[in-house]
This record gives structure tokens, sequence and C-alpha cells, in this order.
């Protein structure tokens, strides 16, 4: 069992990557680029009892591991996926 | 129009952020994660008449932007998606 977060900036929030590769597209000629956000994508292999539990718990489970440490919640959104 | 870029690093590629991670939630008592890999997820406004044209002229477009800039792709794959 996988699980995928997804990991980005909250809106309103400035993000210097996603300007930085803005301006490098747009310098490579991609003028038809708008505002660009960056964010992460952390993908877990899930594996014993967890794995095997219900798809609920174990979203929660993912869902505290991103409280706690993959996501800085006052800005950042974070979004859970079960995968396989 | 937007399109997703998903760049992560290829199968065997060492992921030292991803190991980083995978100790963290160890520590703090997520004994049940195996594997950890971190990926980026590069969301791009699309504007004007590239915006306007058929998907796969877009997909080819967004395919050039990651070609070029946005993943490394001697160690790195993506993946593009359309949105809207």
């Amino acid at each position: 069992m996988k699980a995928r977060v997804h990991v980005s900036l909250k809106n309103g929030v400035l993000d210097p990557q996603g300007k930085a590769i803005g301006q490098a597209l747009h310098s490579l000629g991609f003028a038809e680029v708008g505002e660009v956000r960056q964010g992460k994508l952390i993908e877990l292999e899930l594996t014993g009892a967890l794995a095997a539990k219900p798809k609920a718990e174990i979203e929660a489970a993912v869902k505290d591991m991103a409280q706690k440490l993959l996501a800085n919640t006052v800005i950042e959104n974070y979004s859970v996926e079960l995968v396989g």
C-alpha cells in the first residue's frame, strides 16, 4: 500500500520558487505561462499492520504524518491519496 | 487552462530527502513506513494563444518546458497532466 501526500503553498503565500521558474520559462521563450506554483509530492510506502488496516484508518494515520511533519500547516495545504 | 508537471527521481537514484523524511517519521513513532520518495509538483497557468490550442499541442509545449527546464532528465522522470 502506498500513500501520496501533495503539499502545496496556501493561496496568497508568496512562492519565490514558482516565480523563479516562471521567469526562467519566459527567458527560454515560453511567453504564454502565467502564474507558476511549485509543491511537493511525497510518496510513502506503508508496511506491516498499518497497510492492512481499513482505508479510513490508513488515511487518518497519513494525515497525522502530514500534520506533524510533512506539511507546515501555517502556510501549506496538503492532500492525501491512497494508491493500490 | 492549467498544467501539472510531476517530476520524480528515477528508480535507483538515491533520494536523500526521502530517506531523511522516512527517518524523521520513524523517530516520531510512525514505524510502519517503508521507502519514502519526494518529488515536485509544478502547476503552470497557461495563457494567451497557447491556452486555446488543441490539447495535444499544449501537452507537447509543456513537455518541451519539462525537457528544457523543469526536470533533469538524466535522473528525473516527469509526467504532464492538463487541468481544466
